[in-house]
């Protein structure tokens, strides 16, 4: 009987399930909207009947060997404890891998959103075969994620990837992460209404600001270029201390690719050095929506085999 | 008969010579100046002719298995040309590796010196079995090298551990590789003597400023206070994305340490996320000038065996 993995993204708006199968194809999908709630359990108990009525769907064609999921949190690798989620306060502290393993009787492994996508798309996506990957995740914040010698690059305690929050303006905007000028401030969808308001605009989200720059509004493009000014910055210095073969660019905003990438390459040529700046591919993610479900069935799979 | 690898650890003022053996002990050294010249085979030729003076004085006791040299250089993996060398320029493109080997008839490994100094205090120093380190070398430049998972990492080339050349100020002071605003140029000593100048302070090397600081200068201290505060945005910025087990501290300019290690650390907490911050642990190196030695006589010994 064939082996699938029940596997979830769960972001601050929606969450995904998906039932993933070995070779990566996904048997059968489905999306709830995440509740807007203080109280954890209600998302938990959200989550556990999602992952209930997939398995039903699944069926007793395929066995359900494990449930993987992909968070936008700091996961602590000695206890699975989540932090660092300002997108879904709710799960601060909590063990949700206890509970997912509890409520489903199914092993669980969790995995940072954007360290699931950078993943998923050397799994199946741009990335394959790529030994030395840095991906990137432009969402409502800034994710990443690490692939060293083919392999996902966690650190010490399980939290490395934050590449949002590596400091391109000492004395920046506050960062909700406690510091100042990190680059999330500058790359984010939060970060894109906020400079396109600084600049005038009327924007009520970072589609608005996309949909000004490409109908010539010079202020928006302005924006954009910005982002991909701090970008570039972050990426010259990964570069430099990392020597990548490849930089996978995704996350909705990255749908703005147009407007921001070439700034970004500009910068990172300038400020890098030469044979490591030509060495590193800049490129857009593959999978989409999917990345972080596909990275997340991949580690379960990996961890179980 | 006990194997020795004869090492080289070149500066722009100095090149040290030693034979090591496979426990890290250092068995002879020397001296030698580096000649001021614009011509390489003028270094090379000092560099074969010291070597044959080691080699004679380890006798016939030993077997001298290998040469390795630890260079203040971007060293091309694919063929060992070197880049990046600004005290050094006489060897800008220069194949060093084959000139040792034709010179000599030995093997010839040749290391990043950073990298070297980073695998050296792994070995026998101060981060002896510790998986995941950094370690940056504060000299004339900021050098630096990194230990993932129990080893070296160099990146796709070769020529990753460039922490010195992380922006830390976008419009900031032009650097030597062609970006602006480099750690480099707030955390060397050719940094402190230019800060210091900037304040009004008459100082012909980082030692006067650190004897104006330790005899009460403001000024003096302030510029350690502001290399510090650099040094931190760029630790902050590596504990995020890296989660390191203990970033390690060496090179001449370390000597500074108790006059920038409180505003490094205090930048590190305030800018990183809690755990990993907390794991970090900011240590000053212990084997001194002889790191560099050690780590590219220990680079020779693995790829040997």
């Amino acid at each position: 009987m064939d082996k699938v993995v029940l596997a979830l993204d769960l972001g601050g708006t929606n969450a995904r399930f998906a039932a993933v199968l070995p070779d990566g194809s996904i048997l059968t999908r489905m999306r709830v909207r995440t509740p807007k709630t203080e109280d954890g359990d209600q998302i938990l108990g959200m989550i556990v009947n999602s992952f209930q009525t997939i398995r039903k769907e699944v069926g007793d064609k395929y066995e359900a060997v494990a449930i993987a999921a992909a968070v936008p949190a700091v996961i602590r690798a000695a206890d699975g404890i989540l932090s660092g989620l300002p997108n879904l306060p709710a799960l601060e502290g909590v063990d949700i891998g206890g509970a997912l393993r509890d409520g489903l009787g199914l092993k669980t492994y969790l995995e940072n959103d954007a360290t699931a996508a950078t993943i998923g798309e050397h799994w199946i996506g741009v990335s394959k075969g790529i030994d030395n990957v840095i991906g990137v995740t432009l969402g409502t914040g800034v994710g990443g994620g690490l692939i060293f010698n083919g392999s996902p690059f966690r650190g010490k305690d399980g939290t490395a990837g934050e590449i949002g929050h590596v400091c391109v303006e000492p004395e920046g905007h506050p960062c909700g992460c406690g510091s100042r000028g990190c680059v999330e401030q500058y790359a984010s969808g939060t970060a894109i209404i906020r400079m396109a308001r600084e600049a005038g605009l009327e924007a009520a989200s970072s589609w608005d600001v996309y949909e000004l720059a490409i109908n010539g509004d010079e202020k928006a493009a302005a924006v954009f270029s910005k982002m991909g000014k701090y970008l570039g910055i972050v990426f010259a210095g990964l570069v430099n201390v990392l020597n990548p073969e490849m930089i996978v660019i995704g996350g909705g905003v990255s749908g703005g690719w147009d407007l921001f990438i070439h700034r970004v390459e500009r910068e990172v040529i300038e400020r890098a050095f030469r044979d490591p700046a030509r060495r590193a591919k800049i490129v857009r993610a593959g999978l989409g929506e999917d990345a972080g479900i596909l990275g997340a069935a991949r580690v379960a799979f990996d961890l179980m085999a």
